[in-house]
């Protein structure tokens, strides 16, 4: 399989007279073993609050993610579809309005971020457009994900 | 901000001289306006099955995902923690167990997915590990993000 493998952070890398940069995409470290510390949120929207509202809200936190200490990337989509036609039982949770997910290099960084004025007048914003929460944070199956 | 622009898809780049290849990791069309269709799942495993045994599953599914037609990445992920102490109020689904998401690269791709014996294999194996499934398709909140 196609693979940068480098001893530095891959996003690090550029070549001027090639004009590439490597993207900091999976924000899976590559030192191995190390793994981002990744937080996956589930999304409700107030009861009474337009699509149209929640989607500029949802824009609105993109936007003001950009420069929080400690976050390392931050994304947020909208729920198309919800189908309920799985070859498993389904697991009826309700109507979901969108999933974020924030990538954090380490322990430290995160906690900077959770110290971070920014980050708590970005949660404030959070709350004039979150009606539910449920947050996740996740870890890799196996090792080889840190690879 | 770092970006690799280029015409063609950025995971098809390489140059042997620097032996960089860049890795399809966002899995964003870089066609401006076109986006990957993703699905995300959360996965609840069988009562009475261990943590030991959904991990080794979880870890064979993802092996299993190699090669399948049309199915750009697989990804899946254990939930570690589960916080319930959020600054919004708490959307209390119960307990779930994994975080799967699907990439593809357009429509034609699901389908061939769908089409697929593998696939239908694949989710075979599904049926021994998930007790429950939550499908989720996901769009991005705006276009900027097929940018």
């Amino acid at each position: 399989m196609l693979a940068l493998r480098r001893e530095r952070a891959p996003w690090l890398l550029s070549n001027d007279s090639l004009g590439l940069v490597a993207l900091p995409d999976t924000y899976q470290s590559f030192e191995k073993g190390k793994e981002m510390i990744r937080m996956l949120y589930l999304l409700v929207k107030p009861e009474g609050m337009s699509d149209e509202q929640f989607k500029r809200e949802c824009v609105r936190h993109d936007e003001m993610s950009h420069g929080i200490p400690g976050l390392l990337k931050y994304e947020v989509r909208l729920v198309a579809e919800q189908p309920t036609d799985t070859h498993v039982p389904f697991f009826d949770i309700g109507h979901v309005d969108a999933i974020g997910e924030c990538w954090f290099e380490n322990e430290e960084a995160y906690q900077r971020y959770l110290d971070s004025d920014i980050r708590k007048t970005w949660f404030e914003h959070g709350k004039t457009f979150i009606g539910k929460l449920k947050p996740f944070r996740t870890e890799a199956v196996s090792s080889r994900h840190g690879e």
